[in-house]
């Protein structure tokens, strides 16, 4: 209700301040008899941790996960699933200069006219530090679906500021996403991006772009008529990831310059099964998916936090003149992939639970 | 939990079938207090309905809603408010051709699969029928959000696939949106769009475009933390609309073009109150209103039932040929301004309840 | 959220104030190919309806059912399943006395104060007329418990003041329940319970009583753990059935005069079966159904509504004599029995729900 | 959804098994500006702590509670807040020989048949341990009642076995309660109780009784109709607690031999206030509070873990004799005070959440 769970069935609830004693996340609602370790959750995380590359933020966290409860003997119990993540680099003495600062585009001011209170530490509870615990749950979600299908959810980053991939998902080989450190899956493009976000750093500045992710191999039949259509629950699970400005599914934006008769995809038999010819729909139609790939993307605005020098105004409502301390990221989008893939398996597990209930 | 809900305080759900007996809507959660009339409720349900001008379907429904409970002596009393449209126009001989057939980028071949059955009349349950409901609901949340702050929603066509506003919301004179048939508030981009969705009726096609929607005078507050942010629920919100393929807020996609140094929004304080001096946050900072204008866009589908021939398949997996019948609207757009301003004001007053609730 | 729906999968939502337009109920989370009839709901609300015997208010109401979505050729569509009771005998000029009056022990005082506002006439949505929805849900849920177990289940009256049945439900022929007003399996008690109302009618005055419910052949796995055990959710949808005070399960308050070891009930394989050798857990632990019949008793209190005089206070807190008109039941518990029987369904139906998604 | 959390405005979610590392519990949806410290949520939890007196289970737990996030500088913040208790004394090869055991009135045997799978050691996620999480997260609760209301909630034994208080809760001094180690605050009868407790421990057996609750102070408006009625909700909290087996508020059980005339409770204007003359409705009227005490019984089986040989079934089937071994309590009432006393204030601030929503 407060905005703090995420599935009605497959449910996250995440909680933490950025320099608070831990960040954590509950899952309720996994079923019994799902195989899974502290090392698979691990190996997630460490793709979205700080201090992984030159092009991202220095902040010193290990974010080693801990199960405390719901695993036995590595299988899921059917009961809550907590994963702790403990806060080592607290440091909160970088932050008292910011104790009464309304920073621009961030979420001080309006936590504090919300709350009357806020932990103003490195953004307190609207830290992007809150999304460790998405990805750690994003993998007992993944594990969930993997258990009844041959899924694969895999996002990349296809712009950063005017540098844009040229070709469509098909035209990628997608298991080289984490071949450089940018995650894009063409070499010659990632080079680009990497010099990009580098100058952008070395000017105290910072940078946006797109993330496109592919979900193939699900099955016909998840998401839910009318208010939770499958690209509705995705949508929001984008939207909820900071920095995020904009979603679209299948043709999108560009789909609008279309007729219906070049937009529709015709239903075609091959190979004894069911398959559209063309896939403008983005593998979902009726807000259900159809078994054809789903794909979208997302755009993330630049970093708010930038190391230059800046006007804005005190909870006092004086002018003042604000300079960054401390550490940043130029460019969230490397670190923001496994983030996007979490949402969408959590997306997904929770509507694949739902789908189970669909007929007696 | 099966996806006829929206919202959790403010709570509607929706029931029925195109060709069933009726489409109704209960609101629950709705403070008592609040002054509504069955008038006013027409008033907005008139805008949505088919058989409007000559660019709607002619489907002859009147769309008359009946209040059932929740309001007395003219004003709400906390119970649920059942709002009831009948079904008229049902002519379900229309339909008995579609039993079998898997129309292209419709719902019939998910909705089987989903369910082992379908109501096949007009789309059944997946009909943007259904929509009547929401802004049939829509209105009391409006009436609700005015108890307490001098909001404004407006909703107009912004583009009409190649055809498109040049100007920003800003520039625009947004009480002229319905002065013409297809809501678009200059009068000369007007009939060029008119005279395109025309050209398309003529031909059996269809087309998509897009809707821009701002939100003046909402209070500073609204919005959940981390996965009920604003954004997260205008975003589902439009994506649970038929048809919608993409939502951008504030800056969107084009805001990944920008700089950090670009792109925050200083804050100023200008006449007592805390402003941005830009918006390219588009009212929205951490995921809460911060009292700017909220604006964002909404991407629509060209209309997937088209009068041209088309090739696809059916329940038994044969190749057929489809040939539509009946009433079909060659553009959603114009019908769906309403929806649009619709679901906005049903995602702002569940948090403006929400809202009430952030501090002891 | 405002306390109009019950269950979160199989979750109803009931609408409607007593002299308002209609009473109806939302039914949303029933899977699809439940076969259902108008005829069958019908029959269960003729078992709740007014004036079916001489011990009942005269109020005339046929409380006829309409099935307006959902349903498809027979069979539920796994759409929303809405369903709706006009009402016809409103004679709303009977309440105007009661507009400034609070009458004792009833919900005049508390909803006024809560709200602000009520609606005066008969109760409001206070009313128990309220219950006709869920009795007819209660069928919806039974049929869906149906096409998967052979469950019965079945309450009756074992209470109505000082008289009370003897047996347990073991040594009772449950069948016989109809055959009489009371619906007392016991024809002796039946008469002797049948004669004491009509002396309370005669009185002006009113009863309350016990009904006990059984329910046999109840699958193994129903109930969650912790907050949601089987018997929580029982006891909820009990005591939100107006007028009553008290419920217990299996031994209840009289089993906490044992000792552990005469209270435990030990496991036995009979049959190829696991069951226990007694049931003083009444076919519950550790919130869980565990196969054995579940059985409990449910305290009504007398009805508040009475033919006499009363003192009282009106709104503006003068001291004022009530006199009642109209129409009453002398005691409400023969047509509370498939009241009972329809919230024992509804629990059953939504942990059914529940229970498949357990295990991978 | 399963079943771990409580409460929809005021929510919280337990998750740990009794023998995993830990037991924890998240509070989401605490306004912001409720003062709390570690310190008053101890107090509460030594009163429930295992090894406290000569009558509950020596198992030796200190019980330490940490507050992991949502609380700054001694206020909520607004944002989750999560308590976390680590289990110290796990001392799992005591519980190897349960490991295929059904132990006869224990979750053994439904939870294996509903999971699949289960932690066996110590009860698992079935132990009452469970509830140190409620009374942690009941302090909370409590102190967001009081920023608002004088409200006290007391809990009390008022019988062991067949030792009952004779006295109703207007004839004691409830300042007493915790004078004694059984909590029953007439000295006398505390004395008897825990002669007869001790006696049953010396057997290797185990007693029941009756807990009574009464809360005074309480706001006009608490309860939400229908469905959600302030005793339904009651109901199901107390029905949650491991071993309850039966609820009765007001008049309950014994008011069921009231007629109508004697049972109503007439409202008086007294010192301004409206009150009624008698208090058989316990405080609330159609599911609300009244402002009047609320007070309800609650009734608890004997222990089912007792030191006795007993007769039961393992995993396969067969036939075993189960011979308990570690540490019970023989009687589980004196520490399930504050669990009673915890769930009647997560009850009441959920609802007094909800009552904010009712007028605009």
């Amino acid at each position: 209700m407060a905005g703090n769970s995420f599935g009605d069935l497959f449910r996250i609830m995440t909680y933490g301040e950025s320099h608070g004693k831990a960040m954590g996340t509950v899952i309720d609602g996994c079923p019994a008899g799902v195989q899974i370790s502290a090392v698979e959750i691990q190996q997630a995380l460490d793709r979205r941790r700080p201090g992984q590359s030159k092009i991202t933020t220095p902040r010193n966290e290990a974010d080693q996960v801990e199960i405390l409860s719901g695993v036995f003997e590595g299988v899921t119990l059917g009961t809550p699933i907590s994963l702790l993540i403990a806060n080592k680099d607290q440091n909160s003495k970088d932050y008292g200069h910011l104790k009464d600062t309304y920073r621009p585009s961030h979420a001080d001011f309006t936590y504090q006219e919300k709350y009357g209170i806020r932990d103003y530490r490195g953004g307190g509870r609207a830290s992007a530090r809150e999304t460790a615990g998405r990805v750690a749950a994003g993998v007992v979600a993944h594990k969930l679906l993997l258990s009844d299908m041959s899924i694969q959810v895999n996002a990349y980053v296809s712009a950063i500021a005017g540098i844009s991939l040229g070709q469509s998902y098909k035209e990628l080989d997608l298991s080289l996403i984490d071949d450089n450190i940018v995650r894009c899956p063409d070499q010659g493009t990632a080079e680009q991006m990497i010099t990009l976000i580098e100058k952008a750093k070395a000017d105290g500045d910072s940078l946006g772009g797109i993330i496109t992710c592919v979900v193939s191999g699900c099955k016909v039949g998840l998401g839910e008529p009318v208010f939770d259509k499958l690209e509705a629950q995705l949508a929001k699970a984008m939207l909820s990831i900071p920095a995020v400005k904009g979603f679209e599914v299948g043709s999108g934006f560009s789909g609008t310059l279309l007729k219906g008769s070049e937009h529709n995809d015709p239903f075609i038999k091959a190979g004894g099964q069911m398959r559209t010819k063309t896939n403008h729909s983005g593998g979902i139609q009726g807000g259900i998916s159809n078994g054809m790939d789903i794909y979208f993307r997302v755009a993330f605005k630049p970093t708010a936090t930038i190391m230059q020098k800046q006007r804005s105004v005190n909870q006092q409502g004086e002018q003042i003149t604000l300079e960054a301390k401390g550490r940043h990221d130029p460019c969230v989008l490397p670190r923001a992939v496994p983030i996007v893939e979490a949402m969408t398996n959590l997306v997904l597990a929770d509507l694949y639970l739902k789908n189970k209930l669909s007929q007696i």
